[in-house]
């Protein structure tokens, strides 16, 4: 687990995490313990073919709040096609990252799964008479955007490929900030619509809205949108906030790292790993802005015009 | 387009649909034209190196609204770090599904999109003289669930994969409809604490709840609910409702055609893909359940308990 996060954070309940924030209110802030949904990568495995000819291949990486991990990579492989059924399945045991499995489940075809453990790979073996239609995996599969085998993993694969980052000097005015997503959705002529859209809004420190874009993918949203950005040469995008119209996932706080961007700010909730890469990244994360609230998972000093709140009482 | 869609929608702006429809309030219902987003593939395509030495590699297929394809393309590859930035680009430009490039582009980098054209392959042409990460590109993707290259590709794998049907006879109340938001919520830990997760819970016709998965992936969610079921040799699931917390995108009715299901019903809006899915394969189709409203896509005989609405004024 990375430094930052397991000093700031506690996990109590599974699927979800405790971390440090600040409240914002108007225009004062509290330090408060918000709860963050856990986001990790599961990598599953297939191991097929007869005796003596066993192989395992890798079928699919998904970030996914741990938990119930055989009944996901059972649901998964069933739901693509790539078996017919349950009964195609001898047991399903989580995986060491070589591969050997470390837990041969009993006589279920789950084992029990422990969210304390750092199991980020599950393997389902097959019988071996069983035939399996990888070839029909390999073209009805897509891949959605980056990973890895565990959040440290998916953060160095991000450290590799990230352009350098200079220290970030990014403020936006908290009062400016409140104004934001009535602006993004003035602009938002098919979300206001439908409901069926993500809005990705790119603004300027002064608040002017640089650029807007929609798609059914929130991740669709924020590649159009950064992708106009890069075509006119105007990353990094140092002095610049993405405003998100849902939540904040590890892929979309990637993007914004990918970009150079200061500050994100989401509608809706960040997942850990969001909070994880903002952390390790120095990116300001901001969540839950709506009307005249807000949190900040990092980078208070980012925003201008708060003062502590009074301690009631004190 | 799949004949059921163009017989029944009306493509008036980029990025919608307008779509025949049944508007619910309490026990009442009416015909309406709703508008929906649109959700098709799109299949990213790297050309790529020297003079002579030219090859094609598809990189990525994912569920976009079309429009700014370009824009999506190029943010993509610089936001996965497979290119560097918009100068590795010569050109962008929409290609044939056998790869050939229809349209050469113009002295921009990016070519102008029309949403009516059905091109769902883009192809990004990078400068001889630059070196691609595809090595990179391989460990750092992960895959989630189906796709095809177009909506109809998508419906043809869909139809090859899927388990025989059988006709959808299955029935809800109004009234019980009306009580599972509720009830999803009630079994919800996580969920209404951070609101940083996607529920996905599975109904009995009579509104029993028959099992609930939260993930911050939608499609987790249901691949862990319907895993559990596949598991407990209780598929297909023709008696039951899928219940999600949020939006219905393609990739969600597919999993519920995978698993016999025979109505979801979605908090959050449809896509036009979702909306193709039930119609084509018979699944009852409710949206924006919401106190004592609903939109019915698919399907309106299967919930009793309604009637026509008057007609004001007639």
């Amino acid at each position: 687990m990375d430094k930052a996060l397991k000093l700031n954070t506690v996990q109590e309940k599974p699927g979800i995490l405790r971390s440090e924030a600040e409240r914002v209110t108007g225009f004062a802030f509290e330090a408060a313990m918000e709860t963050l949904a856990i986001e990790e990568p599961l990598e599953i495995q297939l191991g097929y073919g007869a005796q003596g000819e066993r192989a395992v291949k890798s079928i699919s990486v998904t970030m996914r709040t741990p938990g119930n991990d055989g009944e996901l990579a059972a649901g998964f492989l069933i739901n693509e096609g790539v078996i017919r059924d349950a009964d195609d399945i001898d047991r399903i045991a989580h995986a060491k990252f070589d591969g050997s499995t470390i837990q041969d489940g009993d006589d279920s075809n789950v084992i029990s799964f422990s969210h304390r453990s750092r199991n980020n790979v599950v393997r389902v073996e097959l019988f071996a008479d069983v035939s399996v239609s990888l070839a029909n995996l390999q073209r009805n599969f897509y891949t959605t955007s980056s990973c890895g085998i565990c959040g440290k993993a998916s953060l160095l694969a991000l450290r590799t490929v990230c352009p350098p980052r200079q220290p970030n000097i990014f403020t936006m005015s908290t009062k400016v900030l409140y104004e934001l997503p009535a602006r993004m959705r003035e602009a938002q002529s098919v979300f206001n619509r439908t409901g069926g859209l993500h809005g990705a809004a790119l603004f300027h420190s002064d608040g002017e809205m640089l650029g807007l874009r929609e798609d059914v993918g929130r991740h669709n949203a924020v590649d159009k949108l950064l992708g106009r950005e890069f075509l006119a040469h105007r990353a990094p995008l140092r002095d610049t906030l993405l405003l998100l119209s849902g939540r904040a996932s590890f892929e979309l706080l990637q993007k914004a790292v990918m970009g150079g961007i200061s500050m994100v700010a989401s509608v809706g909730a960040p997942s850990s790993l969001a909070v994880q890469v903002a952390r390790e990244f120095d990116v300001a994360l901001v969540g839950f802005l709506r009307g005249e609230h807000f949190n900040v998972y990092h980078g208070l000093q980012h925003l201008t015009g708060l003062k502590a709140q009074k301690q009631s009482g004190a």
